[in-house]
């Protein structure tokens, strides 16, 4: 990140700071503290008065934030970290009001409370407002991800043998992701045959047969950044049942991605996927059609039906929409996408598996 | 989990609530609610009043809880949970003073007191406090936990080559729990020769060469149970500072578990490890000793300087003293112990690279 960059993500900060007449906002989750500083490691606090900013860390990070730190003064705690902040505080007599992000666990915020001197006050979703809005770099870095996602998929989708569990096979891709210099950006879903109708399915024992159907929702992360796709492939013959489901489900993806430009309805992408699914008899999903992501896998904004607001113009969300058929089959087909003022821009192309294929991916189920 | 033992976990919590005058308690921390439960996906909750405990989750986890859970009810919430858990308190007019656990977010918080009729309290370590203490299932499923920790190292070692990056070592390991039905129980620390002086070092492109030393700080997870452990490996020469530092870590280690048993002080383990490595002249680590561990790979007790209290029988505890040379090298040795009445057992034991080498271990570093 540069210095620019930064002074951008600051400022953003501060108008919103301002419009809740705060003289100070205490910012604990590890995202906020990377989007306005740089750092990457843990367990660290940003604490932002007027034009000032100091990342609050202890011996453990201080090397690491000082090489990746920008715009911020390093402060290395000896005691708890709640004294530093007090400390911070006693020399700027100026503040009266301070705002704690609200996600901050209850134990936290009532010793913040006892340690300091100023008022505070629990406030939501300031740093993560101007997150929101995603700028050239980022949505760069999600491409990355989203191209190492597919490098990875490409290497172990040719490993996968009948036989083999859910969780070695989860586990090759995950693997293959770290040799292209990416982690995993959540806990791989590697589903076979039935396991597929469940939404949050963790690989287990269950082995791979030949004309079973498998469900891959995965992500790498890349400089911080997250991608989040979701593939289905026929290993054999799936069967009519299943076809049809793929090719409702990808009619329902494609449908919600062409509504979606700046200004639309959160609910209505939603709604449009849906009515494709209705349209053909198929059963509607209980999930979201989507979300942001970014230095999160999930973050604001979430496209349901009971969304409020609109796209916006550098909003990058996945469009997810699925059908679950409990003891049968699940298909999801997930790809992400960044709003523009005139439409929206797919950061998860790929010759192979990328948005564009439109025949339903199947291997040779040995 | 079998019924009887979901049955003492629960009443372990309800005196602990009666202790705190609680007529309920609501349950957030997923650890938590899979201890109480048996319950191992997310986004669930549990209260608890008076006898009864009701698990509320959604869709996408139904069938899963209704193949997991012991001993509560389940409730497939539609709307949001904060609605449930009102619904289940209008349903039961005799709490009129209900506990949520201080690792709520201050958001939650509010908006459970907007959303319940019911007093609400935040409370510290309830469901925590009954962990601490470890039954023989939970000792058995930690060292199975360890078992497939050495059992990856061992398949892991012979596949590190020179050249290779800390992030592919890291895959590799990784993808050997993996293959053994297991999964990293957090991301591996794998840091090749003067890395292994940051302590939460996290795995990068710093390529392996001859004659380094490597520090890996790894677990396996199994059944929801963690393991702890590192190990530091000369690839080839690793010189004499190396070794008179290896050696002091061990020594160190030692003492500690050494005087470990029931009724111990946390800070004097912690004290112990530290004055063997003043003697010998060595720097000291300004991390912990150890921490307990469990369903988390970080739970109490905590062995440090500050810590109050002691060590009680059915601690599952990490042994991990460090000596740390920024720019040069760090070596920690890092073991998981039970305590008992009269001593502890360690957990970590394996014919190859467990508790009981006394030699440090060199690679041949090609």
């Amino acid at each position: 990140m540069d210095e620019q960059t930064a002074a951008g993500r600051l400022a953003g900060v501060r108008r919103r700071m301002r419009a809740q007449n705060l003289d100070a906002l205490v910012i604990m989750g590890a995202e906020n503290v990377t989007y306005l500083t740089g750092f990457m490691g843990h367990d660290s606090w940003v604490l932002v008065i007027g034009r000032r900013a100091w990342l609050i860390t202890d011996s453990r990070y201080t090397e690491q934030a000082e090489s990746e730190c920008v715009g911020c003064r390093i402060i290395e705690r000896r005691g708890p970290i709640i004294e530093a902040v007090s400390g911070i505080f006693g020399r700027n007599r100026s503040v009266k009001l301070a705002g704690v992000e609200d996600t901050c666990p209850v134990a936290t915020y009532r010793r913040l409370r006892r340690g300091v001197d100023v008022r505070l006050k629990p406030v939501a979703q300031v740093v993560e407002a101007v997150r929101r809005c995603k700028d050239p770099d980022e949505v760069a870095a999600i491409t990355k991800a989203a191209a190492a996602a597919w490098k990875a998929l490409n290497a172990a989708l040719p490993q996968l043998q009948a036989g083999m569990t859910e969780r070695h096979a989860a586990g090759i891709l995950e693997f293959e992701m770290r040799k292209l210099r990416a982690a995993p950006s959540f806990e791989t879903i590697m589903a076979f045959g039935p396991n597929g109708s469940r939404n949050h399915h963790q690989p287990g024992e269950r082995r791979l047969k030949k004309n079973d159907t498998i469900l891959i929702d995965f992500g790498a992360r890349v400089g911080g950044y997250c991608s989040d796709t979701t593939r289905c492939f026929a290993f054999g013959k799936a069967g009519r049942l299943y076809e049809r489901v793929y090719y409702g489900v990808l009619a329902a993806q494609k449908a919600a991605i062409r509504k979606m430009r700046a200004g639309v309805k959160l609910c209505d992408v939603d709604q449009c996927a849906r009515a494709v699914l209705e349209e053909r008899g198929l059963p509607v999903y209980g999930h979201g059609t989507g979300h942001g992501l970014g230095l999160q896998v999930h973050e604001t904004p979430f496209m349901s039906k009971a969304a409020k607001g609109t796209l916006r113009a550098g909003d990058v969300v996945t469009v997810e929409p699925g059908v679950y058929i409990p003891g049968k089959l699940g298909v999801r087909i997930e790809d992400d996408v960044l709003v523009t003022e005139t439409g929206c821009r797919i950061l998860t192309q790929d010759r192979r598996f990328g948005f564009s294929s439109t025949t339903m991916p199947v291997l040779p189920g040995r």
